[in-house]
């Protein structure tokens, strides 16, 4: 992986870059914040989990082995990180029509599906879809008091039960859960289902190299042990102190320097369809970690950067425009692929028309290279912040590397803001609302803060 | 619909909603702007796209009902407007696993595929999937430039032919362009291909209702009439003068204001997995328009309010964190749905757990629809302009209402920043810079003035 931020300095793009200066000026934090990763390392349980899964990814294997023959869908039952780590795996790593090709196009894999809403549509449509007595369910909920997950849970849990039989149902239902606390694992082992944890340690969204992402990735045939590799050589790169050799802590310094200069989005726009969903896992990871009322000393900061998702080149026909005119405000990412793994060739039809005539005898693959050079062109031009992550080749390796990279630049972004990125405490007002708002005990004053907002005035509804 | 803006005003969340009289003072600039909407309603084909279609609609029924038995899937070559829009339509209408379903469960329509990028993965992994002999292939371009739509149609076009030969591949292929200008219309012309038209005057990303859109929904099954009245529908209602019965209206006035206020995030969220994509649809539709660096009267501004989108309630799991405790730097519009398609309760299997017991006997359709309410409680609390838009229920109607607001509003925030919302003079250079680099002939100044551009320094790559 190789990360190229020569377009993000003022020498380069003109008054809206970050001046080199600014980025020597930044040391003294940048060293306290080297300094702290290294102290809080610690605490910081992911990073470990290239180094100390060999048994788990042995229990992975053998499970999956058992288990594929039997099921023709895996089902998980998952919200958050717990959906976005194993979705954005699976578009990188497995075809991306997978769940419709037959059996033997999918390594004799089963179908993957992620259930990461309530809407009351979902769960019905997909029962339409496939038999529910053909699937394993993977219910992923660290506390397991998630309302969405543990509902959906309940529900097929009584389906399984009244189509197959307390005993037989047991079988359909795997737990990904915190090994000691919460409702889940009490459910598991009172029900007896199989179960996988996630360390006490490592929170929801820096959880996908736990079995919250490598036990769907190993159902549909993903090089587990792959993205571990990965990891483990983006750690290697992601200790060095020397920032101007470690690129998670660069991008994070560049990000933070931006957003102090009023860049407050980030878009990540890779050009490979594989790569649009690590847009998505890294929005949850940059925006719930860095999104922050409260700096560690108690301040008030109202802190954090928008995350975008957009890809090259569809999104040249929806938001470059945007991009390269409006306001100054965002820095964006373009992740591009040395090597794709097929090429198309485009023929030579109509030599003759100015418009298409120079595309004949091109390929795909240097069309979509030639844009992503001509995007950054454009947006350089255009005095826009914007950087290159490139991959030699989607594989479990790099996507593991994508990872634990971005990983690593949320927690050093975090230590340079000063925040916690580690918890979510934005969260718990709409929770406390919908528990009130649903009569659970306990929530009797929060019920009658809620029954005493102030009414809406009619005039302002159309 | 149902427009309620409570959430937007000062009164209501404090210093950072948008003061009643700040509406007010606005009253000049809505009454132009007002005025600027009648008096350039000619100029804005894509209003009457409601009312004079009656015969293209019996054309394209017509041709889908003799085409409709000879494929197994309908292929949509097209990028931007031509395949955001299709997109959206299909999801908000269709069944979410529809590619999945045996074809009787379909309605008895074929497949949909939307290939909007150039990834050279796509193509090869389509075909291991469909066989292109079953499909008919609709290339969408109004300018046929288009370099991604043009080089698949190439590629299609040549493999068709030589599996069928040129005469049986001809009735594989349909195109919708331009009806006089373009290389499109000359190829199709030329080859004797099927073509429906886009109206000159109706540009791409306002294309939707158009047989750009219509033509796809309509092999899928979708009710295309109803979308043309949902618009007309919405159309009575945004022919209002009076700003405040007038949804789109305000709705541009208020994300203007937001807009002025710091507010340079526009974030769609909706509470409904169908409407999803329509949130990906506006998000070209406002980036696009209002993304300018230019206003009419030539004064540069960078202006433009950058779209993001968002689920209900996955993304609170995601997004919200930043969105309640972040910069007060965004307006979020909640998407709500007074009735699902359908319902799902909720077991009473676990009583006695807090976090579960109060879930038993309830449905998804209340859990989403209160994790809804507490969301907007959440951020209203948070003084976070919100504000929510509310439909009866997902229909062709419904959809069609929705799609000419957000057109509508588009239009009259273009008039209120006193720019033109209908061109993208930003995207030129990076199109430039792609024919450059490919060496068509007319490019050498560009391609001298790249080559020309300062080399990478190596330092800031890592």
């Amino acid at each position: 992986m190789k990360m190229d931020y020569n377009n993000m300095l003022a020498e380069r793009i003109g008054p809206e870059g970050i001046p080199i200066n600014a980025l020597t000026a930044l040391t003294p934090q940048i060293e306290k914040a080297t300094r702290a990763m290294k102290e809080k390392r610690p605490q910081m349980a992911w990073r470990d989990l290239p180094y100390n899964q060999a048994q788990i990814v042995k229990d992975i294997q053998a499970y999956t082995a058992q288990m594929k023959p039997q099921i023709d869908a895996f089902v998980v039952l998952g919200i958050g990180g717990s959906a976005l780590g194993p979705l954005a795996v699976q578009q990188a790593l497995n075809h991306p029509f997978y769940n419709e090709l037959p059996r033997e196009k999918r390594g004799n894999n089963p179908k993957l599906y992620v259930v990461d809403n309530v809407d009351p549509e979902r769960l019905v449509y997909l029962f339409q879809t496939i038999d529910p007595t053909r699937c394993l369910f993977n219910v992923i909920s660290k506390s397991g008091s998630t309302s969405e997950t543990m509902s959906q849970f309940m529900i097929i849990q009584a389906m399984l039960e009244d189509k197959l039989g307390k005993e037989a149902a047991r079988k359909h239902i795997v737990c990904t859960t915190d090994p000691e606390s919460g409702n889940l694992i009490a459910i598991a082992k009172k029900e007896g289902y199989k179960t996988f944890y996630v360390p006490s340690a490592v929170g929801g969204r820096f959880s996908e190299l736990t079995p919250v992402g490598l036990l769907p990735a190993a159902f549909c045939g993903i090089d587990i042990e792959g993205l571990l590799e990965g990891a483990a050589q983006m750690d290697a790169m992601c200790q060095q102190d020397d920032i101007a050799k470690n690129p998670a802590h660069m991008f994070a310094a560049l990000h933070c320097l931006g957003l102090a200069q009023g860049k407050n989005i980030s878009v990540l726009m890779p050009y490979a369809d594989s790569l649009k969903l690590i847009a998505a896992w890294y929005g949850q990871l940059w925006a719930e970690s860095l999104g922050k009322k409260y700096d560690l000393d108690g301040k008030t900061v109202h802190t954090g950067q928008t995350p975008v998702n957009a890809l090259g080149s569809t999104d040249q026909h929806s938001q470059v425009q945007l991009y390269a005119e409006g306001p100054y405000d965002k820095i964006v990412v373009l992740i591009g692929v040395d090597e794709y793994r097929e090429t198309i060739t485009i023929p030579n039809t109509y030599a003759d028309m100015p418009s298409l005539g120079f595309l004949g005898g091109t390929t795909h693959n240097q069309l979509l290279k030639t844009m992503q050079t001509a995007t950054e062109y454009a947006l350089t031009k255009a005095g826009r912040m914007n950087m290159t992550i490139t991959l030699p080749k989607v594989t479990s390796q790099s996507v593991g590397q994508l990872l634990y990279f971005f990983e690593v630049a949320t927690a050093f972004a975090g230590e340079l803001l000063n925040i916690n990125a580690f918890d979510q405490p934005g969260v718990e007002e709409g929770k406390d609302a919908t528990y009130a708002l649903f009569g659970r005990p306990g929530y009797e004053a929060k019920k009658a803060e809620l029954d005493a907002a102030q009414p809406k005035d009619s005039q302002y509804v159309i």
